[in-house]
């Protein structure tokens, strides 16, 4: 038994996995494979009309808003959000709220298409922390506020987002979708690359407020359009039909397990478990500061490079995979998604253990 | 035993389809599934640098190309061509030749970033025939030339391509690619969808002539970025690791078969086939003129609407799948792509044998 804490793609629920690997040579009893499938036959469509049902049933997601899977993870969207928001006003601007590498390259990104502030940063403390946004600092000219809501490479996490008023939040939910319960009519946008709490990568799924859509700026590429995905259902070319299977099976499994309070209760007892852990003795030195640590990746280090390394060395052999922390940060990432179960964070936690004690 | 003609996504080899399942919980005895591996691990980044190799190898393709594994399939490229060749010359022109619908789709899509002429069309003989082209009408100032090399709707295919000078010739080669020998260093691009002769929808695979890299429009969003793209070879972001890997094994098959020459002995020898039993009796009528014929998608009709259907539905229940014609068409395709075994193409020739019998 191993457990795999890579930030993504990241590990999925087993017997998702089960049921992929079975059922791959005979898709419901077809005779092909659901990857050798044409996208508009009826037993794939039905997958997407049933992956809208169940992410509605799940979310609560409000009437008002549209489900749209898109070609290209998270960073598609970056230029994806702009190429059909920023029109929404004249002035062609949107604030940026800094939290991490992705809302900086997300800000970069959205710079080639309309006049965009910084509405709050926290780069200078190497975002161990969420930023201060003031709302009084808000422009009403904006056509949109971008943020995102859990920072993998940091671990930090909104636990309430800004107030914005009237200007329509954006939230890159990639590394926190279903994690946790949510109040989608905060929102004008959520979207989410699929590697993390969805499915396999090159996906995202979009819930888009329907008064948002149809603001495509002229250069806008036709498969980046949120019009033109909703009006053909997500199909205006060949979707990635096998991230959309896994995804109703992901779905599915979330449902067995009780649904995203169920879930999300699960994932506050492993996060709590594992920074109880970090906090108990100096040894250990969690990354960000504890109001914003994050339900997902839990970030540390341990006092010396050396011990770091052999830590991951004797961990990797022990069965707790892909612990690394990214390069800007360093240290120690516990990616704990939902499909990590309790088991693997006592796991970790009791392998912490004895570590420190061979070595502190 | 199933033979699936859908026309993609579509039948892959039957040894990768069983490969995949193998090892689809335990990738090379790593304990994790490919789907659930970070895509900078070097388990994953090695499977990038085969899939280089093996297409390399496969088509002698020129050192002077670069290969990039892009999201979104082709129609992702049909932005994606003029978002970064466009701007090669100053007058923003190029020249589309229109073949069938997907030439169509890929004019009217190319018309947002510059001027764009049709130099040639057989639109009017609702694409029957490829249309003719004649070199002396083409602007010296046009940026590309672009052509579809295997019309999928219509059953056409270029045996030989039009002259078009020094002006880079780009070719979605997406319903042939490696069917066939193929001198590369007649175009400036080469691309295709995977979900034909390639693996799993929702990538694309693009072969593009070095020095037409670095003529970005400055909307041009990231991900879709030639000179991005390669620069990080083709993980600015997360790529589609399962479509990646599906490739390799793809191209491993048909390494393992003898390699492009001998798949498109056996392709040609299966579209002979099915265009010799067409063309044997007056009941099946085939949709494209005989010298434009694809070896890929062969198209025919039935004497009546009532016979058609009769045709498909008895089909079906003989295992053989997916041979409803495109709408636009209407009639049969039967798709023949490398993974159609001849087997497959004898059963559905004695099936027409069969049905000829009884109902001609």
């Amino acid at each position: 038994m191993v457990y795999n804490f890579g930030a993504g793609p990241a590990m999925l629920p087993r017997p998702v996995m089960e049921q992929i690997q079975r059922e791959f040579l005979n898709y419901q009893n077809s005779g092909v494979s659901l990857i050798e499938m044409g996208h508009r036959e009826e037993r794939f469509t039905s997958i997407l009309y049933e992956v809208d049902h169940l992410f509605r049933a799940l979310t609560s997601l409000p009437d008002n808003y549209k489900l749209l899977y898109m070609h290209g993870g998270a960073q598609m969207q970056f230029s994806a959000i702009p190429l059909n928001l920023i029109k929404r006003k004249p002035a062609k601007k949107a604030g940026y709220i800094l939290s991490g590498n992705f809302s900086e390259v997300a800000y970069q990104e959205a710079q080639r298409y309309g006049e965009i502030d910084i509405c709050g940063s926290s780069k200078s403390q190497n975002y161990a922390h969420l930023p201060r946004v003031s709302h009084e600092t808000l422009n009403r000219a904006y056509s949109y506020i971008y943020l995102t809501g859990n920072n993998t490479v940091y671990g930090t996490q909104w636990h309430s987002f800004p107030e914005v008023g009237d200007i329509p939040l954006v939230m890159d939910a990639t590394s926190e979708i279903l994690s946790r319960k949510l109040d989608y009519s905060q929102f004008g946008v959520v979207f989410a690359g699929a590697q993390k709490n969805l499915g396999p990568s090159g996906l995202s799924l979009v819930a888009v407020r329907d008064d948002l859509i149809g603001y495509d700026l002229a250069e806008t590429p036709k498969l980046l359009s949120y019009q033109l995905n909703d009006q053909h259902h997500s199909q205006v070319n060949t979707t990635n039909t096998f991230a959309v299977y896994v995804m109703k099976l992901v779905l599915q499994w979330i449902k067995s397990q009780g649904g995203v309070d169920a879930l999300e209760k699960e994932n506050r007892k492993k996060a709590k478990h594992l920074y109880k852990r970090i906090d108990q003795t100096d040894f250990y030195r969690g990354f960000s500061c504890k109001k914003d640590r994050s339900m997902m990746n839990v970030t540390f280090n341990l006092p010396t490079d050396d011990l770091l390394k052999r830590f991951l060395i004797e961990a990797d052999s022990n069965g707790l995979f892909a612990l690394k922390g990214h390069r800007v940060v360093g240290g120690v990432r516990a990616s704990i998604y939902n499909a990590m179960p309790y088991e693997g964070v006592k796991v970790l936690s009791d392998f912490m253990d004895e570590f420190e004690r061979k070595n502190g």
